[in-house]
């Protein structure tokens, strides 16, 4: 099967291209009988939008969601649920000097191997705007799932680490500043880093971590679809990722089992929690709580030289309006994914036992 | 769909419990007229088998594997292949113990929770015994990939940590010792800690690394399926996995993009790869390279609290014969999740174009 | 999975219901190269559009399909195909008559009690409407097969019979009056029978034949995704359609086995085709041909009695534009449906050997 | 994805050829806590065996399922479940006279076609003899299902026809004659029938007619995925068959919209039933019945011609013990893909609502 689609039972599949007509997609298998607030999620889309603050691209667009379906006097029908997402901004740019052209770790020289025709305008289908139906779908999928709280944050730009864990932190704090990083002072820090690598026409990494809380106990698909196997996907399927842990995580993997053993309270619950959440591919109710690693954006506004399809150097200038650090729109997109897994595998977990 | 089956085209679907009277599988869409050596399949086997070494689990268990379809005339015919290993150390042990107890850090409890029953023989269904079936599967993938070269070793014990890249070591080494380190010297020290570390009564996590070599251009299937979220997920579905990051990984989001982009050679290679031989989601015909971080073992040898299924508290004591660190049988079976992997995208790819 | 999406590889997703904004749909799957021809996209929409012609429905929809992404300078690009098709014709009427009662052979009492919730306006998703979306896609699909032609038509209105094996017919005659019977005079017939049909504010039922030429040897999935048996399913799932057979069919189950097998000729040919092109669930180059069974249409323009939510006897008035026999209109939707089929098991059969 | 599994939620995948040492499969997604009744299984299995009875083949094959896992304790865990067919009749045939050579409207042509190599020996892969791991799977079903009642029968053999509704007839004798049709003077005649038929080395098709009681409302996913396009599917699935019809069937293809509809009563229940319980793809409480067509056995215990690999004529001579009329021994497997459909469904129905 295509892969523009994720999810088992509550099911995304996205559509659209950064520079044609419009993005848009379709939420299969959304239960009958949620009540939907668009407007929550239209305010979830204007968290991801470009141009929302001094520190990410400059580039309008409104990103205005229109459903067509699947929804009616306000709830949702048990039909599938159509969006749509106009791109405004089409603007007839002159895409010549990429058009025939490689730019370095981009996806321009793979597309065009696999496919032998890409569409070249912004990024094509690689473009991050794809994303924007991953937050709608996300949105729409945090209504369902009401009670369990998924909280993303910016934990690290660059070097620059937050080098606390996440119960030491104030998460209603996250959305008060630009970076969403919940710590005022460090996210200060990171806004100013951010800027001064503008500056150079550079552009630096991240790490988005995510906690949710109030999950059920009993969500996860052993043995191959195990809870955090399919988050770790989903994260990994954002663009720009390049590692992903949960729990004790790469750190976990140098500690004993005597000190990373979770001993139970008598409740059930534990008294630590290194598991993150997960034990043997299934939520266990207590926090789960992971990172994502995010590379450098691979846009710089300098001068460089690259290939083009015959193979033949070319000098490229960087040009248009390019985020210099993509984390702090990230954040909502790592919610969205997060919010799609838990709705399929809350869904799931209705069928374990009859 | 139950969480039982790995792969879209090239599928594997297992069953199987710890203490039941066999594992077994089915391994679907294998094409045919794919060349069979059962002998190499059963070598992969091997290399997972408990008993081989001194630093991994005592426990004897042959693991033959049976095929009983889909084989014919030592080729693949196209049809779905079934095959069966036999439990042969079923002994009627004494599990009262854990019967009606929770293990901290396994999946007892979860299971419990999740399904309303569950087979505590031996962890039933959650026990590692079942990536068996998965090293079975990966070695015929690997048959049917050929030129792809995949070498999992192990790159870190505890805090003991292999910091060379690949590309410094001689990965012909990787079977000449027991853990399964390239590194020679580093090898004897891991084999060390491991031993001090059983006769502790403990367990120590650890790190695999992978290396993939001579990857076709364009296998990934954007943009859900890129090819590093399914690797990442194929990992993080192996038993004890806690973090997967590739190419770069989590150090890439500490650079400058100046400092990580890959720049092109005239003939599509780069010069660097930060990438980790993956852009867009799709492979660019350069190395593939990840980690995976298991962490310790949660059976330790010794005295513990826990409770019980009233939530009381009980006291409980460790024995068998279990891994002190995973990692050095892990590695066939991270080979055998990307074998698994490349297989599947190696078909999907056949469908890019017209 | 949701029941929305057909095929595995050439994948279908559709939404909308019928008085909504719009309908639309995803193809993903389709491999990138294939040279679309919107326009004929168009005319196969319009084959199936409401007052195309005097024996049908005289709702007025200019059916207008838009494409949003996947296409680019002509071509498929290999990403996902979003189309929408807008209703116009979306008139703020009273619905109140339908709104709480249940109409009797229609989806209204099984939607309510499934769902708990029903978009009640013109059938919601249960109206036909939406295999518009079907007919775009098949349409896609049909550039895709390039070489094979797949021929349905009318043979059936009422108890009126066309008693002809496809072979004796001209099937290049079938667009050639609205009824869409090859033969000329039956064609007359039938057409005076569903106005007769009409002016009595009745409906009637249908059969629509289909002839699929050049297929290529083996196509088909033994052994639950025989070829019939994915093309019995794309039939089934059309609105009204209550059979389907291939091949011999019903008249099959009646003969002897040395009347029925297909004697082969030296190329591999068979003298005779009751095998309707299909042996063991894979095509072996024959002609495939089916039958399609629809029920006749459940609005009538007459008074009737029937039960409201709470089971109220209630009485109803049908009105409205509706069809009075809906084969001439499926004849589009048959030949959708099984480029669908086509479309997808000639990439699965990509897959075979190695 | 491959084509040897059926179902979405409750999973059946199979493997196994004719002739190889075991067939078997695995059930997945089967939820915890069915109590399971081994003994019943094998019964179910044993109404499909060979060598049952006079009219039947004379093959003699015990055919008996060993489950290695899934179940503990007398139910289901929720893990996947195992089980084994042993081949105990693998006589070391001489298969030289069909090696080379395609039988008539077997699968012979069109696997060698399709895969380039095929497992000759009676038949491989495309044997009915696969259909036994479904009678295993529809058994375990029927076992989740409980109150629903699924009753096949034999209502055609050859031209004879048992031309009464199901309502006329006393389903509980269906298994008192080796027919298995439940009108005992027509399962006579059918009888001598089959007998003559097979004395004179031929063989003849016929009809399976089924009915299901006390199906809940609500099970069907439209549009797709229709409750009767589903099981269309798996009837079309199973060996030899050529046609299927629900409800009104062909026959309601010649009525008027005024005869067809199903008036309904007060309580939501319908005064007639031409819809065969099944309203817009979705069940309505109503009685489920269809028919399942089945053309004549391939093998004639006669002299024949045919062609060999290289499109030479050969002389063939059909030999072995082959069903005379495959419908008595296809009961229990209509039944049982019946079962998988509404497991199926049943699971998915769970979801339709919040």
């Amino acid at each position: 099967m295509a892969g523009n689609s994720f999810g088992k039972l509550f099911t995304l599949t996205t559509y659209g291209e950064s520079h044609g007509s419009a993005l848009g997609g379709v939420i299969d298998g959304c239960p009958a009988g949620i009540d939907v607030d668009i407007e929550s999620i239209q305010q979830e889309l204007d968290r991801r939008r470009p141009g929302q603050s001094s520190i990410v691209t400059q580039r309008k667009e409104p990103d205005t969601v229109k459903f067509h379906s699947g929804i009616f006097e306000g709830k949702t029908t048990g039909t599938s649920i159509g969006f749509v997402i106009e791109n405004t901004n089409q603007k007839s740019h002159d895409y010549s000097h990429i058009k025939d052209s490689y730019r370095p770790s981009h996806a321009d020289y793979t597309y065009d191997k696999k496919y032998g025709i890409r569409d070249y305008r912004g990024g094509g289908r690689s473009s991050a705007r794809e994303t924007a139906c991953r937050v709608v779908a996300g949105a729409l999928a945090k209504q369902m799932l009401k009670d369990i709280k998924i909280s993303a944050y910016v934990s690290g730009v660059g070097t620059m680490k937050l080098n606390k864990p996440y119960t030491e932190l104030d998460l209603t704090q996250i959305e008060s500043n630009i970076v969403r990083c919940p710590d005022q002072t460090m996210a200060k820090d990171m806004e100013a880093y951010i800027k001064e690598v503008r500056s150079k026409g550079d552009t630096v990494g991240g790490i988005v971590s995510c906690v949710i809380k109030n999950v059920p106990i009993g969500l996860g698909e052993p043995v191959f679809d195990k809870l955090h196997a399919e988050l770790g996907k989903a994260m990994l399927s954002i663009n720009a990722v390049k590692g992903f842990e949960y729990g004790s995580g790469f750190e976990g993997s140098t500690m004993y089992g005597s000190d990373h053993n979770d001993a139970f309270n008598n409740d059930g619950t534990t008294k630590t929690n290194f598991s993150g959440g997960i034990q043997g591919g299934i939520s266990n109710g207590m926090d789960i709580y992971f990172n994502v690693a995010f590379k450098p954006v691979a846009t710089l506004i300098q001068k460089y030289e690259t290939i083009d399809k015959e193979g033949n150097t070319v000098e490229m200038q960087g040009k248009g309006r390019h985020d210099p650090c993509v984390v702090p729109r990230a954040v909502p997109i790592v919610e969205a994914m997060a919010a799609l897994v838990l709705a399929d595998y809350y869904l799931l977990n209705k069928l374990s036992k009859i």
